[in-house]
């Protein structure tokens, strides 16, 4: 389950509520194109931004909707006692895996942060994927820390933020990276523009934005690359680079929700307000760039 | 009720429950000594880790507790719907005012966070301070912001992270923002190792973390800068300077923590895990402390 696409999908909202009907769209795009597991309730899945009520519905949504695929859900929240909840959901939920990540407001210690995933792993029937996400959680991992918490049980993969462009120090990396935790441990690349590198320097896996809105590119890069075929990776991903320089400028969570939007996938504002989407001048760039590189099918 | 002293308590928990009584007993010391406000779900009063129900508990408790003294209630959260709602539940517990931080997972750019204050001040019928944390909420506010923010209905304060050290330097910065804000709209001075020079600097108040658990020195140093007693404010401030040492090294959150546990104000570990308090050397360190300065009166 922790090896190949994962694939993120946004939860659109309409009029500031859930969108299910949006949602069951989006999921069943990721199984008719056969992502190898969907990550409901990431980043991209917009976690932190709906209450408990909210999340359960979504891991329900997500569970029904996917499948054979499994299903992980992202139970991150600011307290310890609230993620405990939130796993309790998503088990209940039917969820064959959680995915955390150590938000924060005050900052957090590394002992801190190795406490979190003992705690909530101490309870846990399903496998963890440690979530390392800076940009949105300000905690920055250090391999020491990767190491620790890669021995607490149910603790099955390690999402990577990214890694060097150069393929040779990608691979250094990732082998630094196996070098320290189990080995029943996989290692997955995040960060889209890093994914073709990633996954030819070694990764198993891919936590992938644009897999949860359009699996196809997604999926090109993932099977060529884990079949060992990295030319063919690495030119799937340079035809895509018009989209990493738009992620790049915007982000990927507000350029994937206006191709969502653009496709008809999803509602006019799909994203939690006081988030917005993007303007009408890159707008019409996602626009251009769908037509450009053939992303609607 | 945007000058003077606003006090910072915590919401201490006991077993990862609000901790009423003890909150009550933080209310009462505030009262007594006579701060000019409350600000009941600061960042020290840990807002962002209490769920909607919490937060409408301890806003009730906060505002029945504190007598004559007006409070003022955090209202921060990542949606803005959920603002709205956590505004209505202050206002009905008898909030005469609330404080909004632009909290953030995602990013936000200027005109997000200044619509955000739009669409909360669009409803609200108490005034608003303006919560510039940047510390926590990773969100920059440039002066061009606060002059926008600062025109919307209902915003009556600014609570400003910090002034520089230099007296002449605090007292430009201050005129800075009060050029391009409304007479009417208050500047509060935060980080209280720079709340002396703030005041002096012409700050018409300060919401301060000290106040929440330690109101009499916080109020020494008030009524002199604000009587016009800059040496006495200034000679205060440098007696409390080994405490301003203890912030910078483990955050004021953390060590008002330990010095309301070793005082016997709240239950051991009032912090919500995965915030864990200090360590046995900085415990040491505090209780020295409170000792020396005679913190405990």
């Amino acid at each position: 389950m922790f090896t190949g696409l994962s694939a993120f999908p946004h939860t659109p909202l309409r009029d500031d509520a859930f969108d299910e009907a949006a949602y069951t769209r989006l999921l069943e795009r990721l199984t008719v194109a056969g992502v190898d597991s969907i990550t409901a309730l990431g980043s991209t899945g917009s976690y932190m931004y709906f209450d408990r009520e909210e999340r359960r519905r979504v891991a329900q949504v997500a569970v029904r909707h996917a499948g054979l695929v499994p299903v992980i859900v992202g139970i991150g929240a600011l307290r310890t006692s609230q993620v405990q909840k939130l796993a309790e959901d998503a088990q209940e939920a039917g969820a064959r895996a959680v995915l955390l990540a150590p938000v924060t407001y005050q900052a957090l210690g590394d002992d801190e942060v190795f406490d979190l995933f003992k705690d909530v792993t101490a309870d846990l029937s399903v496998p963890l994927v440690v979530y390392d996400n800076p940009g949105t959680t300000h905690v920055t991992f250090t391999d020491d820390l990767y190491a620790r918490i890669a021995t607490l049980p149910q603790v099955a993969s390690i999402k990577i933020p990214g890694v060097p462009a150069d393929p040779d120090d990608a691979a250094a990396r990732v082998r630094t990276i196996r070098d320290q935790i189990p080995g029943t441990v996989t290692v997955g690349v995040s960060g889209d523009s890093f994914a073709a590198t990633g996954l030819n320097a070694g990764c198993d896996a891919w936590y992938s934005v644009i897999g949860g809105t359009l699996p196809v590119p997604a999926l090109t890069i993932t099977r060529a690359a884990l079949a060992g075929d990295h030319a063919a990776a690495s030119a799937e991903s340079a035809r895509l680079q018009p989209l990493w320089a738009l992620f790049a400028a915007h982000g990927s969570y507000r350029v994937t929700a206006a191709i969502a939007e653009h496709l008809g996938l999803v509602a006019a504002n799909c994203l939690p307000r006081p988030v917005q989407g993007l303007g009408p001048v890159a707008r019409a760039r996602v626009a251009q760039l769908v037509d450009e590189l053939r992303l609607d099918d």
